[in-house]
């Protein structure tokens, strides 16, 4: 059994749970927490306690999965546990990748131990996603796009809007765009061709819901890029209809074989997930696999989904890998 | 620059031609042929050689792609191969894969060389699919597609019933499976449910057109457990509108998440292809620097897909990468 440990108990950390509870090979060890652990009942019934005694307990884990948030908290704590332990993160702040790799591989070379960043879905499966279709076809262009789904950094930044009691932002992929793509026309898109926001508010009783609106749609990087909606609806219709974190995504690649590049091939990955920190999650759990196998054949250091063998994310073992996937 | 040579020059031999040439870090050597080599000449214009001329050329070769056929070709000489060259195949008989593995893992061990079987799209990048998306997401179930696309062995099939001159094959997919699929309901289909067959016959001047189509959908295994339709045409048809070999399809999975598998989840990769030895050429050149990248690292024995890191695929180094593909 891979002993395993969460650190970070929001959402992504109670996808993971859900997976390691449900995996034929882990045993969630327990969950460590920033906030003060009295109070905070895991779904699984596994014990929750301070961040602070995983340091005691470095016989006892196989894996740290940190599930803490990307901005501010992964950059710190990753590289702090990866000198102690195997961890797994899901840093998806992709222009400071390079850097965040840097700092985890050095401290996973110094604690003798592997250092996985930047897995689950978006990095994680759409990057594996990317070099496979890259490498296949290497004369081609790439295309991803996000949804239709929620977007909980722009959905945080509509609430910060002051009249704002509640939002949910979804990111809609432009059906014709994806269309263009997959006919291998290659076609240059400005941001808003490729994405439209849809926005649902909650106005408190004394918002000004003109001033709202004209704040969401102008709101630099965020929305003033796009074709953006904005639909004010009760606290009632919120919690009936927009409560899940569904989400959903497509990498697309066309490009041309042959001497003279004259034959067109398409390749498409497509996900539609009910909910994103619950699929996120799983996958962070079996990258925790990968993480003990490579840790178990004396290898150490940073490691990306790049680098992984794909068969070390898989309980079964090679021969029948072999037998049954090829 | 990775110094490839090709053994066997069919269509796949051409397709791996084709890439080669388009490496950027790559060079085509030469190309070696079980025929006699006087009145072959090379799409690219390099030389076409005797495939025994190989055994002499240790020192100019870093891989091998062997493109003669799956049925008795490949058995043979991927082994033979692999016992002085690191050698690549497209290997695609399934239930003969573990024996053909170990035959080329022990040559390649014993010649301290590296032996990738069963790389392209189906062995290969569907492999690649089907064990990350059962990672991914364990509790579900996989299928995979084939098509709208040319069956070689089904079109050879025909042309050996009397009285047929010439015939192509269409593996056709069934829509309404696939979107059962998708739908998350994870059917048990028959046979028939998932494809059918479309034949297209060019008939002898004396052929009987009603026997013809008797043979061909009540043959055992190709034809007698699909809905098979069969439409006669005359050679010049077949010419303009059936003479190229484009492929497709899809591997779906569809799961649960969640502690008590509450949550739906989609996973889909597709494929379309204007040329299917195009591209299969394509993903063993790819497979080739992987081979080399292996043997450059010290390792040897057999590998499949399953075992190699997707970076190892890829003309650019991690760095380049984590940077752009993340």
């Amino acid at each position: 059994m891979i002993r395993i440990a969460i650190a970070g108990y929001g959402n992504l950390g109670k996808g993971v749970e859900a997976a390691v509870v449900n995996a034929p090979d882990m045993e969630l060890v327990g969950i460590f927490t920033r906030r003060s652990p009295q109070g905070i009942t895991s779904e699984s019934g596994v014990k929750v306690l301070p961040f602070d005694d995983l340091w005691n307990m470095e016989n006892d884990i196989d894996v740290v999965i940190n599930c803490m948030g990307s901005a501010t908290d992964l950059p710190e704590t990753t590289p702090l546990i990866a000198s102690k332990f195997n961890v797994v993160d899901s840093f998806d702040t992709h222009a400071n990748i390079p850097e965040h790799f840097d700092k985890v591989n050095e401290a996973a070379l110094s604690g003798g131990k592997i250092g996985i960043i930047s897995s689950g879905w978006d990095p994680g499966l759409f990057s594996l996603m990317r070099i496979y279709m890259e490498s296949a076809l290497p004369e081609g262009k790439t295309y991803t796009f996000w949804g239709r789904g929620v977007s909980q950094g722009h959905s945080d930044a509509i609430r910060r809007i002051p009249g704002v009691k509640d939002a949910r932002q979804y990111t809609v992929p432009v059906e014709a765009s994806m269309e263009k793509v997959r006919r291998g026309e290659e076609p240059v898109f400005e941001t808003r061709d490729m994405h439209t926001r849809e926005c649902f508010v909650v106005a408190a009783e004394d918002g000004d819901k003109a001033a709202i609106e004209k704040q969401i749609v102008e709101m630099p990087n965020y929305f003033a890029d796009y074709n953006t909606s904005v639909t004010f609806i009760d606290e009632e219709e919120l919690e009936n209809n927009h409560k899940g974190l569904p989400h959903a995504g497509n990498v697309i690649r066309s490009g041309v074989t042959g001497l003279k590049g004259q034959e067109g091939n398409t390749l498409e990955f497509s996900l539609k997930l009910d909910s994103n920190p619950l699929f996120t999650g799983s996958v962070l759990a079996a990258t925790a696999r990968a993480a003990y196998r490579l840790f178990g054949k004396g290898e150490t250091g940073g490691r990306t989904v790049l680098d992984i063998p794909p068969a070390f994310y898989s309980p079964e073992d090679m021969e029948e890998l072999r037998k049954h996937i090829l």
